[in-house]
């Protein structure tokens, strides 16, 4: 029925052994080991009525870990990045003015992301690691005066954390919507949908809920379900359609596609854990471990690459010092103690580490054994604290 | 941190205990308990060597599973359906003309993908369960001269297989790229890229490669790749931009989105049961497994869909007897038995039983269960064979 020329040899593989890593990155994050459990629970179809309580589950417990009473929660069946398009694709109408706060890489992926759906992108700019001040962004707003807003409320290419209350004041008073990327935020510092103002957010299962890859929360306020309803226009995208999700997540349980199984079972054990935890205490404890880190790192002479009170809680960037080759402090934390942490890119390359501390790994304990693995990597790469 | 009033309160959730089911329905199908224990091992980063190892794995493990030599294979972030437009969104121009062979859901789905991502769609039609014959197939590409032709080779909603030789041959004729849906095909049957001359293929990780839901593997012929190269207006979506995505499967391992790490575990583990097995073993036994399905449905009294000769091995449609309530019986199974099966929809709605005999429970020991508990089911809301 094959040609055998296309034939695998029956040979055994060897079965999935990974490596032991100690997630210090911007994310993946460290998985819980009922999380893991959950994961490999034995799979019912999409259209089981037992799937229809987990996904009511997810639902109702998104709704602390971004901080609203009343916003539509969804998951959208792709990584962060899908998340983004989502959040674009269902509320860009051809031709649209859509206003980016650009600081950082991911700005500029939403950027390209609403040019690609038809938008005129206006952006206001800063250098990478700083944040831009309410009346500034306010002066924008009003200036431009767009129908949509992004802004990264924590950006994972710099560590810098930007306050969307005055962005979502000055964006509602023009009639534009407000998009916020919370994907290095959601589930380890406080989102605060429904305070901020915030239209659209979504997030990312990776980080701060402390779930494998592979899924995208996402919050929409009522105005946006609105403005969602009010469309006339189709979205390029079939597969992010939130209007079809919507008949999928509804009572009626329409099929749209067939929903990621063993994800949504991991996401919602990672939900529970946070629930059973308390939002309040999670988020305390990673802004102790957080002040921790930080401590440590001016104790041993390094200096933080963000302004102190605009620093991320859960994504710490770390300048580099001088004569030190960022790439060797990393490999070697990598294979000589299984340590992840990342550097920078795009102009922070070579300049910053990117250093996470998330989930089970936002103890004061585990950022102790980091600091003392990362002061080590780095004498044995030559640094010398002055 | 977080008002109170939004806390959720401190309980414990029960842990995820899914109802064990017998999956015989049009997808998910059963998991290899190996899978699952893949999809449960820590995760690494996206970035880390060990990850890179397994992506190789997976390009590899996929060319025999979609029967190519040349193909560049890759995994798409999402469920099939992403599949779909990651293959519709990246071949399509403003204005291309894109021909669907239309016989079923999944190609009215293909169809109005098309239309968002811009084309100008013309169809063949064919009521649900029907094929078209080659020299139809031919005359009408040779009449409409497409840019894309689209063609779904097993049909999930009719369970009838379309041949793609003819469409290929003629496709190219005119100068066409042929897009195929292999989701339903894919692991269960011979899909033979190379040979029926296919340039873009997309299937998913849960039918016939017995994976959980959430990937959509896919194959592109270099004639694909060279059309991808030499495109010049941007794709609509940023997502599932492939020329983005070859250079996170190049040498380079250029940072895209972060890939699902567990579910690329999975899927891994999959594929080399696959290759252990053998492909044209595997193919032999769904196929075995289907014939003693037909035997024993006629032997009921009872008829398939779709004519000899035109059925998927493994999704088979059976047409429900007069005065039998398919709902009914579906939910005597699922609530007494544990088992899952599907009903039709769209034409079909009430009129088929949609049976998936993939994986695991391809055996002709699991198919006579299934047989016994259908006849039981059926008799027990009031089935009596004429």
């Amino acid at each position: 029925m094959v040609t055998t020329r296309l034939d695998e040899p029956a040979r055994a593989l060897s079965t999935t052994e990974p490596p032991r890593r100690l997630l210090f990155g911007p994310g993946p994050s460290m998985v819980h080991p009922r999380v893991y459990a959950a994961l490999s629970k034995p799979i019912v179809g999409h259209l089981d009525p037992y799937f229809f309580t987990v996904m009511d589950d997810i639902q109702r417990l998104l709704r602390p870990v971004f901080g609203t009473a009343s916003a539509f929660t969804l998951v959208i069946s792709g990584t962060g990045s899908a998340g983004m398009e989502a959040a674009v694709s269902n509320f860009v109408e051809p031709g649209a003015k859509f206003a980016v706060f650009a600081n950082g890489y991911f700005c500029d992926r939403i950027s390209e992301m609403a040019r690609r759906q038809g938008a005129k992108v206006v952006r206001l700019e800063k250098p990478w690691g700083e944040t831009f001040p309410d009346a500034e962004a306010a002066d924008f707003l009003r200036r431009e005066r767009p129908a949509l807003v992004a802004y990264v409320h924590a950006e994972t290419s710099t560590g810098a954390l930007q306050p969307g209350k005055a962005i979502c004041a000055a964006a509602h008073e023009v009639g534009a919507l407000v998009i916020a990327d919370v994907v290095t935020s959601l589930g380890g510092l406080p989102v605060n949908f429904d305070g901020t103002g915030i239209d659209i957010a979504y997030g990312c299962s990776q980080k701060g809920l402390s779930c494998p890859p592979g899924l995208a929360p996402m919050a929409l306020s009522p105005r946006a379900m609105e403005r969602l309803r009010a469309r006339t226009t189709t979205p390029h995208s079939w597969y992010l359609d939130i209007k079809l999700l919507c008949e999928y997540y509804d009572a009626g349980h329409r099929y749209h596609h067939t929903a990621p199984i063993s994800m949504f079972y991991a996401l919602r054990e990672a939900l529970a854990l946070i629930a059973e935890e308390g939002i309040a205490q999670r988020f305390e404890r990673h802004q102790r471990a957080h002040l921790t880190f930080v401590k440590g790192i001016e104790a041993m002479g390094l200096r933080m690459h963000v302004a102190e009170g605009h620093r991320i809680p859960t994504l710490n960037t770390v300048s580099v010092p001088k004569g030190v080759d960022d790439a060797k402090v990393r490999r070697r934390l990598l294979e000589k103690q299984g340590i992840e942490i990342l550097g920078g890119f795009g102009p922070l390359a070579g300049k910053v580490f990117r250093i996470g501390i998330m989930g089970p790994l936002a103890t004061e304990e585990h950022v102790r054994s980091l600091l003392q693995a990362l002061e080590e990597a780095l004498r044995a790469e030559g640094y010398r604290a002055s």
